[in-house]
């Protein structure tokens, strides 16, 4: 195997990631989004709105970060943002760790650590690029759900208090004036 | 209008992407690929297959590049690289110029004129950043082609000599490691 063959392979098996359909919908409200659209849709709201990101947030690794975010959903699955309870937690997390080892360990082994050093950074939500990463994957699928006329809020009964706690607050955390310039609207939908 | 209204108007209008169907199925040959996912996995090449691109490529300006190369297609469509033809190309340039105004002048103006600008060193293909950037946007096709057995090739039957000349020759000229790589397997297929 050469470093090239390394690299396709995990290519052509990231490719997969489009077969992970998400909670929320398209914003014509016709089918499901896949979890490599809404990777492509969060790279593109972080290289539109870097300059609502807090100062010292470097805007091209929030874009790597947030390219490989979610691929291992492809071993893992995507867990719904309002159907995750504190008991799946451990057992999501342990097939998450799993998924990251088998899919970024078919990269030769430096890219292998550095992509899967950018995943836990992402997953762990302490750097700043990480937290403003965290904040537009939280505040990309409200945006679907208003396009559609309410989305995946409907299927979930989803309350503006649920909604402020579980996207809300990391919102905030990270891009308070997206926050601000959606809770309005959200609030008109949700009451 | 805020910056953020003219901001989220954009990258609502563009999630529209999605919609616009190419002819290369995806891996596993169930269905066609959609520009929007298209555009995540070449921005993923880019992520990953830095190390074969020519010195003084900017690895991060090209990611920004494939994220928005394809914008236009929202109004102008996608034209499969085989059915591309001398006559057609006017007509298409114009449609793409026309759909690139509208689109990315729903950014604030300083944005727009940047996007705009970045979609053009794409399109001209002349900077080192585009022509390598233009290399993957060859490259990817092939890949999922051998994925799923022939697919868009068996559509348009494509010989090797058509496909040397379409694709060949822009990978070659961003990347040729990647044509080396790929060309026995396209060869122990098409002959």
């Amino acid at each position: 195997m050469t470093r090239l063959d390394s690299q396709m392979a995990f290519l052509m098996e990231a490719e997969k990631l489009r077969q992970i359909l998400r909670a929320t919908p398209i914003g014509d409200g016709s089918r499901k989004e896949n979890s490599a659209e809404h990777s492509w849709h969060l790279a593109l709201f972080a290289a539109v709105l870097g300059e609502h990101a807090p100062d010292g947030v470097q805007i091209d690794r929030v874009i790597r970060m947030l390219l490989i975010h979610d691929i291992v959903e492809i071993d893992a699955g995507d867990v719904p943002i309002y159907a995750q309870t504190k008991a799946g937690q451990a057992e999501t997390e342990a097939a998450e760790q799993a998924a990251a080892e088998r899919l970024f360990g078919l990269l030769p082994d430096d890219q292998a650590a550095d992509f899967k050093a950018l995943w836990t950074e992402f997953e762990a939500a302490e750097t700043p690029d990480a937290v403003f990463a965290k904040s537009l994957d939280r505040f990309q699928p409200p945006n679907l759900n208003l396009a559609s006329g309410g989305g995946s809020w409907k299927d979930y009964k989803v309350t503006f208090d649920v909604l402020d706690q579980r996207v809300g607050k990391p919102v905030r955390r990270g891009a308070p004036a997206l926050w601000d310039w959606i809770a309005p609207k959200i609030r008109a939908v949700l009451g």
